[in-house]
């Protein structure tokens, strides 16, 4: 029995692929692998390849069944029974289904499945830059933007596992629409896309210079006025959800993370001037803003994290 | 020693006066006086008279020290020491000082102080709207705008105490500046004063008509346009607020109090069609924007909740 308590599955389940793990007790990843996902297919299609793969994992990294299962999704999860309720656009099979509730009868294992970006919340908590911290919003910036809550040292889920959505705070009730019916969501500013939208409005002829985010932050590196003012726009509204955030939960520390984050100072300088002008100057004071530090893999050690949390671990 | 431990002292002082009571476990207030405060005065000046007729009352209704004192006051407080350490700009004589400190030396009670809109969500949370409810944001709408945040059932301080400060959640990076040096915050367009503003401004030859937001609210009910433009405006702003609020926090409830709620459906009304316009479909589903039950009560009950939260009560 020793082996089944010193580590556990986890799943981190993206629009093209699935990122599969066993992870023990301190986060260190002791075997992974990749699943390609058809995000058209139904839903047996993609969750049970997965547990195959997982299975495959499982038995290569010799011992018996997992302690437990996480599980890391995009959308709205019902934290009690891991069903994707909303939010899963992406990978339309999901909606109504829970791959934990599949996947713990496959492994004969429990099984517990959350928002991805409140499993990386969780990744950090427990393994990277949000050790020691008792209250900590991490915001993911990347195709979209998402964000996962830390309060009083643990993550903060809500009342009904929804908690988190900071991309779709509203930061100008005349701002471009949001396909989530709002107006002026912050992910119309500061996401990937919107990002390289910004660069090529100001690039002009050169606009084909920089079709990615982290393409534009190469240039704005190297002092190019249209990326930094990319970047600028960017840091600006990141800035001003924090700082209404901070304003509401007098937290110590804003983690940025996702794939945009990557981007590194010429993104996170932008946010720290901008949350000052838009925070209480006392509140804002105490607020650190900082890179997260698990990159690629938070979704991965969240799910991990998750699974141990469950456990009581 | 039984007396002792059956009631508490509380004080609720704001920029003109201070409403002193005694009050028993279970929310009634035993006896109530009101002192007036010169908000230019110094500090001895100011909380003396409040010490003393607060001993004065304690001693006409009978029994020992109060088991303690607790204490709502505006601007940011320190939680540990009761120390006003900022926004206490009305009462400048407050800054850094702490009247908790004063009353329980005094009184010889320990004493504590918090935000008044904090005491406020505390009183509703035990004797209030927010009965039962695990999570809920009190906005107190009156000459400004402030918070009070309850999460997994208790009140949410933040790391220092600050946690809550809604009203100067920005709304608008290019709205009217605000003397707390940010743009476009909550409180310039939803309070009082933002209230009748908006008023003059729609009622052309018309203004004199009202002078407070109640005046306003009066016409609305009876159909003014100009009045229900004006409330329009202030539930629209409290919406967008209060959808980014719940998008972040995915709490069941927004509780409306402070002066201006007497307004009733006037301001609620819109406030509730706003909020489904800037939250998550999914997420503003199951959250209710209800007023506030205590009124003018509310911080006054809400020191006596801190007491008794305090005295683990």
């Amino acid at each position: 029995m020793k082996e089944r308590s010193e580590r556990v599955a986890a799943v981190d389940l993206g629009g093209t692929s699935a990122k599969i793990g066993i992870v023990d007790r301190s986060g260190t990843i002791l075997a992974r692998d990749r699943v390609s996902i058809d995000a058209r297919a139904g839903f047996e299609d993609i969750v049970g390849p997965v547990a195959m793969a997982l299975a495959e994992l499982l038995a290569g990294s010799g011992g018996g069944p997992p302690a437990g299962i996480g599980i890391g999704a995009p959308g709205f999860i019902d934290p009690d029974t891991g069903t994707i309720v909303g939010g899963s656009e992406n990978i339309p099979a999901m909606q109504g289904r829970s791959p934990a509730a599949y996947l713990a009868g496959k492994l004969t294992a429990p099984a517990w499945a959350d928002n991805d970006a409140t499993c990386a919340a969780a990744a950090e908590l427990a393994y990277g830059a949000g050790r020691g911290l008792r209250g900590f919003l991490l915001v993911t910036v990347g195709t979209g933007i998402g964000g996962g809550l830390v309060l009083g040292g643990k993550v903060w889920r809500g009342m009904r596992g929804f908690a988190g959505e900071i991309g779709h705070v509203s930061l100008d009730p005349c701002g471009p629409p949001c396909p989530c019916g709002s107006r002026g969501c912050l992910e119309q500013y500061a996401s990937g896309p919107a990002i390289v939208r910004a660069w090529k409005a100001c690039a002009g002829t050169r606009a084909a210079e920089a079709e990615s985010p982290l393409e534009v932050a190469r240039l704005a590196r190297a002092g190019d006025p249209a990326a930094l003012e990319a970047f600028a726009g960017a840091g600006r509204a990141l800035g001003q959800a924090l700082g209404g955030t901070v304003n509401l939960l007098d937290i110590e520390a804003c983690l940025i993370g996702g794939g945009v984050a990557d981007a590194g100072e010429v993104l996170l300088e932008p946010v720290r001037r901008s949350l000052r002008r838009y925070a209480y100057p006392l509140v804002a004071e105490g607020v650190r803003v900082i890179a997260a530090e698990l990159g690629n893999d938070a979704g991965l050690l969240g799910a991990a994290a998750l699974a141990w949390e469950r456990l009581g671990a």
